[in-house]
């Protein structure tokens, strides 16, 4: 065929694209370009790899390089597209074999985000790690095994670098550590070290951690790591990390700390770089600004995954949250658009859950006032606590759910919720009626499950839904 | 004041509805007369205390008669009402101390629902038990206890008859158990025996369990009980039960077991003798007609829990489901009304969960595919099975979720879920699309939470959407 569909960026988004159209139009040639090894793996579960609660590395992959030919998909890997030429309509890739030119009739650019360091100095240390790769993940996994315990099964996924790690597993392990940032990454890498027994110190600048989901899930996950050991640093800018050649110490406005390690999780961006000058636009966050359909302002050219804004489904404006499934959603969602079924990419309602060692805490939709007033609308909001089943039930938890909701309308804008006990899963009660545009009132007359093992009579979001729409009665 | 509001039922619907109305109109006299000793307890808890898993029966009650006095509330235990007169808008109760009458302004009919135990002859006799009344609940548990294990405190209630349930901790326990009926309490019930080792046959009539929660749900529980070591009898009618005095054979379709305790749990129904003859309609359910602010056909008579239908939010027709938590929200909203503020007491969407073991089960909405016809619909339905976790990290497990739309108009009608993992909270989920009448185009497309410890990329519920939705689309 004279107009192969081309992606660039192995992992969710693009190969849920490749994948979707090769099974919609079976005859059309779907060629995928991906800068490094690594395909198709599972962001969200290193953390959990490096506490060791996953065995081996390789249960992160979805997708082997096999698998994805098998699927009838032209799979390059260690191929960077270094430019994209719109008129032409063709990439041009490089690898370590040289140049190779490629004509595409759709183009996907789904090459996703990247972990940032900077401001903070000293980041280019030995030790110091983000969370953004699964090299990165395998390393840390391996510095934190003691050189008795090495075992290489757990790097069991084909195409780790184990020179690069070996090293690592020769080494004792570090006992303190710092965390920069206190967002998803700090939060459960906190768990991961706090799981290896090691001091943890975990910095943050703001007042609380995660705050995306809000003054109450912060105040929770606050208690909960100071409960397990956690050394907090809250309000605490990190000036720099300092060393010869491997990192030794923290300078932070508080003092100095003497660690052995460092993990930097302070944010990410999307890498957008490529399609610089192209004539595709971007949003204010820097991603890639995308139609309904995925369709940048350049014929033929679309954007999905980490890069890629999405419409937020209160505001109606586009919004840069960077999740797995929105990636994987929208990357099917070009895939069968590409195929010839056009196919809207969704809106996002910025859901997101996170734990924290015991606890679950979870946000969906607008929480914040002032980003409720920019969006036109009159924030009101509630916090209440109340249990996770009835109170005479073994496993009764206490369960805190914050609604936040438009004053003249009703409508619940947004939720957060925080809780031991099924917290994360009941959050999507909150993200479904969101979608909805539910008002208070309505969310209140749901007919909710109730059974004491399960839930009160009175679920904690109907308990929530209850009071703010009391306070909008009144 | 002249015009009391006078309640005939101290559970559930009376109690919210006295105590709503109290603290909405302080001076309004509110006067609730309930026939036993009994008030304010929760009917779910009881095979849990049956179990053992809930140490004392005092721990199933949410308001003590003293706590509702303190809340102003005129309250006659042990008072039955006998009449209703319309017309002089009075009330006729009896107690061991005769007959009092009572003039009302509103009156709420609060009486609940009752098991029944016909047709099944020689349910009359001794160690035959329902799970309709906690009296019967602390006998039950008294007669599993051995008798070295016996243990007051487990009674500490205030009004159990100790006299009564004193004879039964003096017997040996029972070893052998037939359940007679597989609905909620039969499985519950279960449940609760196999706690206490005994050997438990259940007998079912049709060809599963829990024949509301679908043929799906139906079949995990029956494997769940097999596993539990349950004999299963399905598709088996019980003729009789046998025995002299005390119940000692379950005579059934396919054969006669020896037994030393049967359980009967075969349905309930509607408590509405004191209406006959005033006036007041009654549904085809036998259950009271009530209009959304739960007003009877009789002017100043008003009918709230398991003794009312109520509007499911699907057919938009009147049905009768007796659950906990529309008692309570009709109750609360009756209340509200006749303190001046009309509040509708809300729809249902039939919601409803139950423990099976550790099978967390589910359902709401129209699944019946005959009763969505009859409701003018043109059901689809699709089930599928999915992780409740990442693949990857510990605990995922099986979720099997059904979902049933209308083919033209692609709405959601209803859905069902099966699984050990969070299944119970997760369909919270399904029953606000119910409510909204989402469609599953749109259900697909919802921002559900994700994060390896709590659900996979795709929620079981979001992969159910998206199967049934392309089915709709083809």
């Amino acid at each position: 065929m004279s107009d192969p569909f081309v992606v660039v960026g192995g992992d969710a988004a693009g190969l849920s694209a490749a994948s979707k159209c090769k099974r919609e139009a079976p005859d059309r040639d779907v060629i995928v370009y991906e800068k490094g090894d690594w395909i198709s793996y599972a962001h969200c579960g290193m953390p959990y790899y490096v506490k060791g609660e996953v065995d081996s590395i390789g249960d992160l992959l979805s997708l082997s390089p096999a698998e994805v030919r098998e699927r009838g998909i032209d799979l390059h890997r260690n191929h960077e597209v270094l430019a994209v030429d719109p008129e032409r309509q063709r990439v041009r890739a490089a690898s370590e074999d040289g140049t190779v030119e490629q004509s595409y009739g759709d183009l996907l650019v789904a090459t996703g985000a990247r972990a940032v360091t900077s401001p903070i100095e000293g980041t280019d240390l030995d030790d110091v790690f983000t969370m953004h790769h699964m090299q990165s993940a395998a390393r840390l996994r391996a510095f934190l095994t003691p050189p008795e315990a090495a075992d290489d099964s757990a790097l069991d996924a084909g195409y780790v670098d184990l020179k690069d790690v070996g090293a690592y597993f020769d080494r004792e392990p570090p006992e303190t550590v710092a965390i920069v940032g206190g967002g998803y990454v700090g939060v459960e890498m906190a768990e991961a070290f706090r799981g290896w027994d090691l001091d943890t110190h975990l910095y943050q600048r703001s007042g609380r951690p995660a705050p995306p989901f809000g003054e109450a899930v912060g105040e929770a996950i606050t208690d909960t790591l100071a409960d397990a050991g956690v050394d907090l640093h809250l309000n605490t800018a990190v000036e720099a990390l300092d060393g010869d050649e491997r990192v030794q110490r923290v300078v932070a406005a508080d003092g100095t700390v003497d660690v052995d390690c460092v993990l930097v999780g302070i944010g990410i961006r999307p890498n957008t770089g490529l399609l610089a000058g192209t004539g595709v636009e971007f949003g204010e966050s820097g991603a890639v600004s995308i139609d309904e359909y995925g369709r940048t302002a350049v014929d033929g050219i679309y954007a999905a995954g980490d890069c890629a804004e999405n419409v937020h489904t209160v505001t109606g404006e586009p919004d840069w949250v960077p999740l797995g499934l929105t990636a994987n959603r929208a990357g099917r969602a070009v895939g069968q658009t590409v195929a010839g079924t056009p196919e809207p990419v969704g809106e996002i309602a910025g859901t997101a859950v996170l734990k924290a060692f015991e606890l679950e805490c979870g946000r969906t939709g607008i929480i914040d006032h002032e980003r409720a007033r920019e969006a036109g609308f009159d924030p009101v909001s509630e916090t209440i606590t109340a249990g996770s089943r009835s109170g005479y039930y073994p496993g009764n938890a206490e369960t805190t759910v914050t609604v936040v909701a438009d004053r003249a309308s009703g409508r619940l804008l947004g939720g957060t919720i925080a809780g031991e006990d099924r917290a994360a899963v009941r959050l999507d009660t909150l993200a479904a009626a969101v979608h909805e545009g539910t008002t208070v009132g309505e969310l209140e007359r749901f007919d909710l499950a109730y059974a004491p093992p399960f839930s009160p009579v009175w679920d904690p979001i109907l308990v929530a839904a209850k009071v703010l729409n009391g306070h909008l009665d009144g």
